[in-house]
């Protein structure tokens, strides 16, 4: 496939990914949405169905829609998949996708964030700790120690990369196809669940870090710094994992 | 196709849609249903749900049952795709079926709306304001904003119409079958916890148009007024939206 | 297939749907049960999951478990269709495994019904009104009147059945096999979370006479009456909307 | 299939399993997790999940993950079926990966049991009863009764295993292939909402003795014991189980 139908396809479709995923976290949590306090059961299914429809939209191009994902499929290799030289083309419409993804969301929700911001009693509190509506566009430890944010990060993501490069590998020797998207998207479902609960599961480079350069550029009233000392927590910790899973693949399962 | 079996398809399917739609509202919103404040959850995925019903009952004719889906799968075209001559069975169908649909909501949950209406306390409320027994009949913002409102509900149904589009293009090119409207349905489930929090996700012209009609029609006690100010918007941004997904669809996929 | 493999399939499949989902229902309503007020998502989805594994369990005999549904079939016809004369041994079997499934969520939960029943506070209202442990063995109305509790029982049971019929009718000609069954699971979460409000959803004979029958032998302390008065309706309600489903289906579909 | 090979794959699979089951279970119950206090809901599809992403990661080895699997499959026979000479591998592997599986929860969510367990309201009832910490290691019954638990347990783990010996028997003759395992995992969020109200549903021999083992050895402050009284029961109830699944799908079903 060509790099520009590569990088058309992974921006569209990570931007849908970031799209519903921000705006899941903006639904729970801003005051004046229908969804408010729906609470994690609703984080859980929402970031997965996010995965869901971000990945059938970029079916094209394999959908990674993860620079976490892009490694650990590079890393597996095998006949016909993507090599380093697609890696730019995945990397960067990755990027860009969720930075678009993370302006969608601000305009669906345009009124939300001004509403929740401008209330009194939230805007007090953003003085000192700018709370949810940081949550749309980055990940934040509820307990802040890097070693155990890595850790958690890393955990989480050779869980997904692992799952992904085992699809296919069924007893019976007949692939998932179409299904695959799906039990990826259940996946992540899993993941928020049973490992969210430490630092919000980023488990993606571009989930955390396009989101969190929109947020320092945008207008938001009393939105509080963006958490920029973190930052690289769920960008290596993702990457780490993705290629940890790819050694694992190789050495126990391929 | 004939356009007969279009329309009758179209008819029961969106009907179920509705009802089960509607439904979910009238269950989670209504004083004396055993599912009184299930919340968010509940609403999201009744209404996957409610498409996933639907759709497979209609499958013989597609399953659009949203105009939205009509235009986009028009526009996007190819061989043995629906035309604009086919179009009027979809959309009367579509139509004809959700206002059956609010009907038979009305008829399963009769008692419960006559208990509700006439509850003291919630029809002192619904003088000033309709409050939430609106929702099982029409959408309403939660921030009274036309142009975010619209916006919002453009970019919902884009992210609904695309995936429909785009399902098929698997990478590995086996398509989807019946699969498709699983994951159609998921998606649904999807936007409705990411992006239903400010409008309350209509992203169907058909399933606001149509209920509404009947809620003007329909002997409710105390049930305020229709709200026709808001109408045009659940109708106009659906139809943006579905157009602008075979737009980018064309550009980007085809 | 023989009678008597019908008759075990079907018996054995219901009995795992009634140990399941009368079981949720234990779950939710037993005071020391730890998924205690778990709420309707956990009811709707219970059951849901209930049908899932019956059905998967009872494939060799096509998984009717409900007598709504082997009516519904009955009627449709069709190459390789069961008969009348395959009815008894389907409905047979459908009310022998509700008994059993019956017994088996008291085994399960015998220490929970003890417990909770001996509640002081549970077993004073319980003179009244039985209350919430009722639901494990079998519906009622949240308002009890007959004609709007039959016609909720009918509508539900028309969606259900009208779903299963026109399952394998896909568009593009290939039938749903092996998923088919996982969509009918999925549309009972549906019609729990929609239509589920007013009864309880019986939506089969069998769900409530059976586990009825079951009730009005156990040696509960406190459990009040088995409300034979509204029996009837769970009955008929869903028996005349399997008969409606196959009408509908023939005339619209066939 | 090579021993090694069934070891390695059970063993990371169960391992993953058991990180993603254990998980949910910390997120839910320690006190400064994101998801704290999402309950049941989240419970039962998280421990779903978990099945279903370590059974994809252990495809290779039919990915039983659970020794009463094991044993049901083994009694069910069949050409190609594992034998009880693939038996030591298969639990030796079940094992060892619950043991890695809670030690990875351990790492995952380092700093919150810490946290939860020094807090001084936690701290101070743990003295007599050690809590909601221990589920994420183990299970308890809401109610002592060596009977009633190993009967739940009985129930609960013959459903899971018939209706996994059971998957391949649809009516029309076709297998679910990789359908299976998600139909697998969805029955288990089943039976979580269903029969895990009074024992918290191992239905896994290794779920509960590899975490129980782990738990025991850990450095963790204020831990309490760790119940060896009742560890029997988890492990033989499922065991019994299996067993009995297998009994029942050869004499009903073969």
């Amino acid at each position: 496939m060509s790099s520009s139908d590569i990088f058309i396809s992974e921006t569209i479709g990570t931007a849908v990914l970031i799209l519903l995923g921000g705006g899941v976290c903006a639904a729970v949590t801003l005051k004046r949405s229908k969804a408010f306090n729906a609470g994690w059961v609703a984080i859980a299914f929402g970031w997965g169905f996010a995965v869901l429809t971000g990945a059938y939209i970029a079916a094209k191009s394999g959908a990674h829609l993860n620079p976490a994902v892009t490694v650990g499929i590079i890393l597996k290799g095998g006949e016909g998949a993507p090599t380093w030289g697609d890696a730019p083309a995945y990397f960067g419409g990755e990027l860009l996708g969720a930075m678009i993804g993370a302006v969608l969301v601000w305009i669906a929700y345009y009124g939300h964030f001004k509403a929740h911001l401008n209330d009194p009693e939230v805007a007090e509190q953003k003085t000192a700790n700018p709370g949810p509506v940081h949550g749309v566009f980055f990940t934040s430890p509820e307990i802040r120690n890097p070693l155990q944010n890595l850790a958690t990060e890393v955990i989480a993501t050779v869980v997904l990369v692992l799952a992904i490069l085992c699809l296919g590998l069924t007893a019976d020797g007949k692939g998932v196809s179409w299904g695959g998207t799906l039990i990826v998207a259940l996946v992540v479902v899993g993941i928020g669940f049973s490992l969210g609960g430490p630092t919000g599961y980023a488990i993606n480079p571009v989930r955390d870090l396009g989101p969190r350069i929109v947020h320092s550029l945008l207008p938001l009233p009393n939105k509080g710094g963006s958490d920029w000392g973190y930052a690289w927590i769920p960008v290596v910790g993702p990457l780490l994992g993705g290629a940890i899973a790819a050694g694992v693949y190789n050495v126990a399962f391929a």
